[in-house]
């Protein structure tokens, strides 16, 4: 699996533990030795907010000092930048949001820090950029007008859109959806309702979306599918790979350690596309953004970033495996996986289709497929 | 509140009580005693399933008598059809899909029970065309080839709508999203996944959604961001309305009795249209799809019909009452609710933009809007 | 409604923002401000973890000062410290538990930190101690020894009540049961798990529970139905009052900005008891442990400290009119909620009561009881 | 793994897939047909319901020509009936709840039906009763009394015991919690709950619980956490095995096919008990009570059946060799697993366990115990 391309956000490993009912509990990390401990894992890339990288309120000179660091740390270690993102969620400015904050100085102050990062990116390197809107959403649904709400974001994500493509980057924006926390309710909850924006915008051919395992599992949505979704309609821009265990906080755990059966779809998916190649391979950065349980030490946190691409590169083997299994195959085959007829005929008329004789419905209704059994061999290739 | 037009699927006041672990309790229920019970209870409209009016296997001669009954019973109560739909998860044929079926004879039998459904709508006058793909997904995600059950999934979504357009029916089609039950994951899960996929169909302009309030709640989402995200993309072509207490089985329980305070900006967004009119006003039958409890007799099936539109009644006087409020009006406008503003100005620049100064945002980060006030003046609108 | 007492947290209105996305919104709030403020919007008594009042870190002149001057405030203002309860949450040293820890010192250290808030609270007056063991459970399941840990924390609970019966003091523990978050599981999940727990305690009869709305409610359960089991089997000895919508990070949302219909049944059962007298009503302070959204100004924090209480108080007069109406009453009686009968006679044998002859099961089946009309008498109480 | 005992109940196979969108899609098995072919894949023992081998209405002359049938099977197989429970819940009559009912006829009519099954369960050599109450709940918080609801069903099952104690059976009774389906909310909705009812019985002594993996699952509980503490109280009585995806309707699936990790740490549990011992290995029957999925046919339904033994087989394999790996003892000792100390000393005073210093704080939050690295050891023995 030595192909495999692994990227850390550098807000992953850097964590240090602060969490609703207690502080941090683990010292800082400072950004070049997070990209040089990363490199040692084997690592590929990093990516990072503006603020992992320089505080909010950063002077000029000590921005282009940071950034100078990360330049350093990119050319030594050979860890390339492939993504970046800004923090539009931490600074009281943006408690009620910041694209659809009700209030215009605000909007105009955000959109300006996303732009700037898009700049950085972009002399980085980066050829994603990557939108969280985790403010842009409201505790009760009269704080915000919802149509103009979403109006705005729209503005935004095509302005960032827009200019990308004005300064002629070879970027493209990834939006990524969360359904709730830290507001009760967050905007484009879901890699659906994400898709269904971007399609309004006039931008919205570079726009696509960075789906993240857990996000989707709060809503108790199947993440597999989600991903199947935008790779069907080509928006699978960039991905966001972790653990969680249902509906409930965000728990950012290391990739298979939340439903270890669904990861290995993931990774059967992304590794190998769909069955019959209807879907193909992912050819992304498989990217990790996870949280080092607040329990662990600093050994503990390089042992989770390992844990991740272990466990990532462990399920890739075995959905070769899978794939390459005759009876998996059969199994394909005799529950139809492989056929990719359309329903239709070409060129069929509706009068012709319509007047077809219909079935025996009661025997075709005795057709089965075998999908336990296909379902078993799956299991079975996974922990036999 | 004279004007508001209720409307009831004939299988919700007629679901006699079989749940999975118990038959039915209530006996049969003609549907020409539905349609004029319905009438006499003050709803306006009716809509149904094929299988609801006649058997998946009447003869030709049955199913005509039986939809003669129904136009006749119209005619005798003035009750309009505004929507039908299509049994495709009944049967046992349909027990892994009918368009996504990886049997291409059960597709085919499936998109043909659909088109004459069509047909029959169109000869009733019904404008909409609800398509709930209740089994058109799995338990396991290697069930089907996800690329091609997408594939399949939006051919005959698309083909539908063409067959409307090539027969020039006054008639659009709206999907019904829904997360899962009766399958383990159902495809085209939410309000967004539905519309991302119509957002690929070559007759996508017919096509939109019809939002069942229990099913996005059954994912932990906010029904009436739901609405609010469709309506902005003009995709609200039906509505569902009925109730639900969060992430478990479907319930169906009278609109009102789950999520009462979200029922109530449901009400709000569909009579009002959002605080600055961004939204409008939604102009489509308040259509109920629910199921009497299965405790009840014959009695609380009607009462429990009552209840729909009483309780929206009700919530629509106090949304009027809310929205005419000055203190309300007061709070939208120091919250910003009322600004409809645009964040860039109408042809500036980017380098202007960009050029522009940064507000303090120690300042701007201490401006606050009075957000749990103003939901505290909407509860006390609800119940004070 | 003016004999209804009101408390809160110190903590509640003392929330300066902080979540896991963002730093403080407001500043830090004295305690004795707090308690004054409070006392002003017509609260009766206020509570308190040790660390609301001084930090972990104080020296006893430290301690002893900061609670010189809460006596003074209550004194002063009149408002009672009616519970107590300690901080064995933020601190690094717990991040892996308190009384569950795999570490002895920890243990040691956790116990004695409660032993010595048990004595400040009863210093004060306190009657009340409720135990929240937020960090006591696990991420992984195999983080802990299942068994050892239930053990450790009986031991830790039993010994707090040991000490209380050893000194003499006037006070209940109630331990806070809560599913999830800020660990991935947390040990006695729910209201049930707690009680089971304290049936084996040597010292069980002065423990009970502390049940907060949102934390049920955060497992998808019935927040009154779980406070009825508590009434029925004497172990509600105190009670957290918010809002929660739903599987998700605990919002602690004002009481009834949440499930408002469940607020409303809630209200029923603590005011009124059940409608047969079964069950009497609570005794004890209505108290809050909500947070006041990080979105708001000081402003804010005081209009929904009062929201709290004018919601509770308003479904608290809308409970007694549905109590006192005849429809409601005569509605109760039909669905025979005011039988009281045992279901086998005082005195009667096996032998008598399996000769008994079995009664017309179809005839019975058909028996219903107006449960639907009867809900919506309680949705018109609580919004006609 | 040849010592491990399988038991299903005969509802599980015989399951025919009607479910609330349509009806069977598989013939009727014959209970006898079910025995032999449970004992040809390997089972050891069969359960089943009262109307899973006579209709609720069969005539004694039936009831007892069936039975005998059972028996025949029984003898001919080698499959012992380990557990019997009673259906009260499918038929009109339990609509709104058997031991709960508002209707003392009801009642007394299923506590009669149960008693009956008592007996039958006690002639076959039955040791455990289970008793589902899937029907012992509200749709609305109003529909019973909650006191009273409470006392009834602590009367019933009471009875229950005293009634087996009566007659002197060699059986235990086994409550099965579940959140909600085929109610809103049902009463005892977890192992909790149930444990903390039954402490409250006469005769509690032989009454405990039989959690089921789903039901816990759907209130988003931990079940290898739940199985702890009624291990920890000697409460475990009887087991459920299924798989689930979380909160949604109650899926049943096969062991292993939901969440696979919760499984793994399960299977150790039942298998190893806890890792110092403290809770030992379970005793009983490993029962299976899961529905092959509808979509299969006859020959899914025993490759389903199988798949249940085969991948708890399989995990209680990778269980031992995990329990057997050094590196897996050693991270046990470094977090603390392996250490069985109470917090206090024996005979410990409460002056000198004051009296004890306190140690560095920050120090000892800086210890960290090695956990994502011992997670990442049960996957690799999982997945390895």
């Amino acid at each position: 699996m030595s192909d495999i391309k692994y990227a850390f956000g550098l807000w992953t490993t850097g964590w240090q533990g602060a969490d609703p009912f207690g502080p941090v509990t683990r010292p800082a990390l400072d950004p070049v030795e997070n990209i040089r401990k990363l490199a040692e894992l084997g690592a590929h890339a990093f990516t990072f907010h503006d603020n992992d990288v320089f505080p909010i309120n950063a002077t000029p000179a000590e921005r282009a000092a940071a950034v100078d660091r990360i330049k350093a740390a990119s050319a030594e270690t050979g860890m390339i930048c492939e993504m970046v993102t800004t923090d539009t969620f931490q600074h009281p400015i943006f408690k009620a949001g910041a694209f659809t904050s009700n209030d215009r100085d605000i909007r105009r102050y955000g959109l300006r820090k996303v732009l700037k990062q898009v700049d950085l990116g972009a002399e980085l390197g980066a050829t994603t950029f990557v939108m969280w809107g985790g403010r842009e959403g409201v505790e009760y649904a009269n704080s915000k007008d919802l149509g103009t709400a979403h109006a705005r974001y729209a503005e935004g994500i095509d302005t960032v859109a827009a200019y990308i493509k004005a300064k002629g980057y070879n970027m493209r924006v990834a939006l990524e959806p969360k359904p709730n926390e830290p507001r009760g309710d967050i905007f484009l909850p879901t890699i659906g309702h994400a898709i269904a924006l971007i399609d309004t915008l006039d931008n919205g051919d570079i726009v696509g979306v960075n789906p993240e395992t857990g996000h989707e599992q709060m809503a108790g949505l199947n993440y597999t599918h989600g991903l199947a979704l935008a790779m069907y309609v080509n928006k699978l821009f960039h991905i966001d790979l972790n653990g969680q265990n249902g509906p409930k906080y965000d728990q950012d755990l290391v990739f298979g350690h939340g439903n270890l059966l669904d990861a290995f779809f993931t990774v059967d998916l992304l590794e190998n596309g769909s069955p019959n190649g209807t879907i193909a391979p992912y050819q992304g950065y498989r990217h990790f953004d996870y949280k080092p349980s607040r329990t662990e030490g600093v050994d503990g946190v390089w042992e989770s970033a390992a844990a991740n691409m272990k466990t990532y590169s462990l399920l890739a083997e075995k959905s070769k495996a899978y794939r390459a299994c005759s009876d998996v195959q059969a199994a394909f085959a005799k529950a139809g996986l492989l056929d990719t007829s359309t329903t239709m005929d070409a060129g069929e008329t509706f009068e012709s289709f319509l007047a077809g004789e219909d079935p025996c419905i009661d025997t075709l209704g005795e057709r089965h497929e075998g999908l336990v059994h296909l379902h078993q061999l799956a299991l079975n290739h996974l922990i036999g």
